[in-house]
């Protein structure tokens, strides 16, 4: 029987898992158990890193006997049924106390799926959202934990060891209990494909209404880079825009094929805003306008569908530019305001107790929507925790009043060019939605009690009523 | 033990169950036994309709015993365990070659799973989707049944006795296997969302822009109603908006309070739509309206939100109606396109042979979104059963060209004016995405490859490549 010398073990050694146990290794204080099922893989990233001191372990029993107690042991494994199977096999080596974690994009219902299934056994199970890709596993990421609070206690140092830091701060807090972690990754993820869909719009806008070439609107972004919209993802459009393919020299961006691909996370995003009845049409827009690129044949059928008649031409440059920022400025905190609501009713659905301030803190450096932007929304939650809205927040709020005009006319001038922008024009119908005095939602109710009976409100008095549609139209109490 | 005189039996009497068994009693050839869990709810519907000719059975026993062989028995109860309660009753009392119907408004999924369970008794078990609410119900629904083709031979006779009628067609088709008819009423649910939403924009952007009063915009409805936008929702629409509410004198839609409800199936056939990789924007956007106008705490903290510095004034209130009637045609195509797209992408990936055109065909009576605009898609699948989206047949893309500078304006207005109208609008991105040459998704394909070595497809060649963007920024192949 090996010593117990380890203070934290990693299986599965794939990209992810080797990046962030060499992570682990490089910092004081931890000694790291590596594990894989194929043998080979270890004994690969044991050669190739030998500073990294890692304990190599060739069965879960190995892995189990060389971790110091409690026993901790990240799961770097595919999601699904591999992740699945690690943990079974965890648990029989485990014992009470020690803490198992799944740092890979499960989604969260597995993850209080698998919380509750072990729980009985006193392991620990920790769903842990991980983001920064590849980089941000070897040098820094931002990191989502959830499961029981006591976990916290011995996997907390741990995490704070390897993560991202802002402003002298770790990149991780204990978001809540079983799968919070993995839930506000996923809304993460759905946060940053708006973000992404939004840039491309600004990008695509700028390009066909100014005629400036990627290179010239990388100098753009750059730009933009100093200001309010400062962020990882501003930063590296600036940087794929200023590549040039080597093959054909030209712009890189001109090259690449137009069908976006998509991981499920956006996906999911949605879907459990769905379930939630939360309005996320940004998030929607965005996940949407990639299949939609991908749908090649269609397209291709779809090409000769008329535009408008008239040419398109933008008078000023300069001006047409200012605007497109802040109609991306202004649509970015649309986004981000959908995905903390996200947040909020999951968190009253689930009964987690979300600090939705340190989530925005602990997104500051590591993942990638990381942004300046994040500060606010700390400082917004930190004024007002309980903040109906967080574009509502006085700095959004203010933001968004001085965007608007600039904001309509870019959706103005998409429309009438013919250019899709899906998430500008979302997002700034969803604005007017919200400041509506009176929606004509009240006509939906009306057509719904006339053919289902489903009944209305009334904006006068309590109660719940019918109108008798086919019989002499006089209303009915229905409460 | 009773005769066995029954055609066909009717479990669970409430409104719904009550109504389908009157329809079934009241068609030549039919002789419907009746059950419900709660006896006195049997005896009810039985005193109460004496013409009906009801076979009373106080059993799930009895119920068989009564039933001419094949037993084909109808489940009307709540959708969920309820349903799968009755489902293992009656399995225990049904033999092979008997049919189990579940008429109820069951998640797919939920269709295939339990068509699955049960296929090994040799019991048929059909998931059919019934549309038309209460009085469809009641007078002719739009049927659409799944399951087991040789089903279809004893059920399609029962089923056409009480569907709907259009052009002297039943408005019933077996759909295809197992969930096929579920999935099918779930897109059309999904579809109706957005007829919805389109035309609660319409209506609000006529009474804002014109100043008419509600009973005006009535007679605007009712005049459409005789072209091409003729079906149920234009119809009720001129219904609700002539109400006067007896309390107030007020239109009562004005009294409604604008808080949308929702049953689900929209919400489904979104979240069923991200699992197949289809954009369903316009649906989408419709489930959002309703989730958004519910949100009454957070609408009341936003109205102070900035809007349009400049007031909006319609110049030509006539040339606006007109603009707004081609916005909601257009916007509508669009629609449709969107769930055809859907119920291809859930046949393909069910292994469903489902007949769209019959599809647009039993909608067009009994239905809620039943309209002439669906003989136009029958044809359309008529001259091609391929044809790569519904938007691309000869007749609407004709009419989208025909609407699309007067559906631009309707969008610049909405967005200058500072009106909501998320339907129209993302009607129109998407309609620009599918035609445009180029999308600036070749971007977002950028930021994957370089914060996630997501890699990408070139334009010119094939294969699969990925920039070493920390490296030297070379290109490489990733196959």
């Amino acid at each position: 029987m090996p010593q117990a010398t380890a203070t934290i073990g990693v299986v599965g050694l794939a990209v992810m898992g080797s990046n962030l146990a060499r992570n682990l290794a490089s910092r004081e204080g931890n000694t790291v158990a590596v594990y894989n099922r194929t043998t080979a893989k270890t004994d690969e990233l044991i050669a190739e890193h030998p500073e990294a001191g890692f304990v190599r372990t060739t069965t879960v029993q190995e892995l189990a006997d060389s971790l110091q107690r409690p026993r901790t042991a990240i799961i770097m494994v595919k999601a699904g049924a591999a992740t699945d199977a690690v943990i079974d096999e965890l648990t029989e080596v485990f014992e009470p106390g020690d803490i198992i974690v799944d740092g890979g994009n499960a989604l969260f219902t597995d993850t209080i799926r698998r919380e509750a299934a072990i729980r009985d056994t006193g392991i620990h199970f920790v769903g842990c959202g991980i983001s920064g890709g590849e980089e941000g596993a070897l040098n820094g990421p931002s990191l989502m934990p959830g499961g029981p609070a006591e976990s916290y206690e011995t996997l907390g140092p741990i995490l704070a060891s390897i993560a991202a830091v802002a402003e002298d701060e770790p990149c991780v807090t204990h978001v809540g209990t079983d799968g919070a972690g993995h839930f506000v990754k996923m809304v993460h993820n759905g946060i940053e494909y708006a973000d992404m869909q939004l840039i491309a719009e600004a990008y695509d806008l700028i390009r066909r209404g100014t005629g400036k070439s990627p290179a010239e609107i990388a100098d753009v972004f750059q730009e933009w880079n100093s200001g309010e919209l400062a962020s990882y993802l501003i930063e590296i459009t600036a940087e794929v825009l200023r590549q040039t393919d080597e093959a054909t020299g030209e712009p890189l961006v001109d090259v690449i094929l137009d069908a976006a691909g998509a991981k499920g996370t956006g996906a999911w995003t949605v879907q459990t805003a769905l379930d939630l009845g939360v309005p996320v049409s940004g998030i929607a827009e965005a996940v949407f306008a990639r299949s939609l690129s991908s749908r090649l044949g269609q397209r291709e059928a779809a090409r000769g569908l008329p535009g408008p008649s008239q040419e398109w031409t933008v008078d000023d440059p300069e001006t047409f530019v200012e605007d497109v920022r802040q109609a991306l400025f202004a649509s970015k905190i649309v986004a981000y305001s959908q995905g903390f609501d996200e947040i909020a009713a999951g968190a009253a659905e689930h009964g987690w107790d979300i600090a939705k301030g340190d989530v925005a803190k602990i997104w500051r450096a590591g993942c990638i929507i990381r942004a300046q932007f994040l500060g606010r929304i700390t400082e917004a939650y930190a004024d007002d925790p309980d903040l109906s809205a967080l574009l509502l927040a006085p700095y959004f709020r203010q933001a968004l009043g001085e965007a608007q005009e600039a904001w309509r006319r870019v959706v103005v001038t998409a429309a009438q060019a013919g250019i899709p922008a899906p998430g500008f024009s979302s997002s700034l119908a969803y604005y007017d939605g919200l400041r509506a005095e009176q929606l004509p939602t009240a006509l939906i109710q009306g057509q719904r009690d006339f053919f289902g009976a489903h009944t209305y409100r009334r904006t006068d008095r309590d109660g719940v009523f019918h109108t008798l549609w086919s019989g002499d139209r006089s209303e009915v109490s229905a409460d």
